[in-house]
């Protein structure tokens, strides 16, 4: 099974007001949904650029993982998802592979999704994310 | 204007035949293609990913940018590239709503493309690439 492609690129920003001004800018297009996941401490706002999206994303509060990966990396890529037809079945691939996954679970994620996390140990630092709409 | 779609994200890598090996279990496809780039100093190994492509870069020499960037950042994302349908236009555009460009003009650059790369400064800490293939 092959992942199928890169849904979306998570990009960790310090303001996100000031983000969203800058990429309207650099894709030409403005921003077509936000989100608050609270249970991630974390506030996204989506834009499309063909067929996946760039994400920004800002921290809600100092204890989200946002502000954590900012005070320690400073802006910049947060993490790459790829769309999966089947997440659980991916899951026991890449388990079986040597992968390290972040929850046992698929958990849920913005965007009506499926998410799970692979340690950016085992993906030459990139933080890695399967995703799936929930509806499949 | 806008910019088409992510058209590769680049990874820089420490050791390249290993990162190889993660992705091509990672993706569940084996690479495509790779190619030197001696006047970057760099060598990329490509991954087709639905329309898109993640782009393993690994550094020639010391005194390659790849081997710069490992030494102060590690491994991990090092730019996205997006697919421009008309890049001096673009470079026009960006440099007119304040992007720094890193060169004045396109510059070959791997799979037959001509490339500008944008300061990360700019754009939320991402190095970021817009690319056109040099046939159009």
């Amino acid at each position: 099974m092959a992942l199928l492609f890169v849904e979306h690129i998570g990009i960790a920003v310090a303001h996100l007001e000031e983000a969203v001004t800058r990429y309207t800018k650099l894709l030409g297009v403005p921003p077509y949904a936000e989100e608050e996941v609270p249970s991630e401490g974390v506030k996204t706002v989506f834009f499309r650029c063909g067929s996946h999206k760039i994400e920004l994303l800002g921290a809600l509060h100092q204890n989200s993982p946002i502000a954590k990966f900012l005070a320690k990396r400073g802006e910049g890529v947060h993490h790459i998802a790829y769309r999966s037809s089947d997440i659980r079945a991916d899951m026991v691939r890449l388990k079986n592979e040597g992968f390290q996954l972040l929850s046992e679970e698929p958990r849920p994620g913005a965007e009506n999704m499926w998410v799970c996390f692979v340690h950016p140990r085992d993906c030459q630092g990139v933080l890695t994310e399967l995703c799936q709409p929930r509806e499949e």
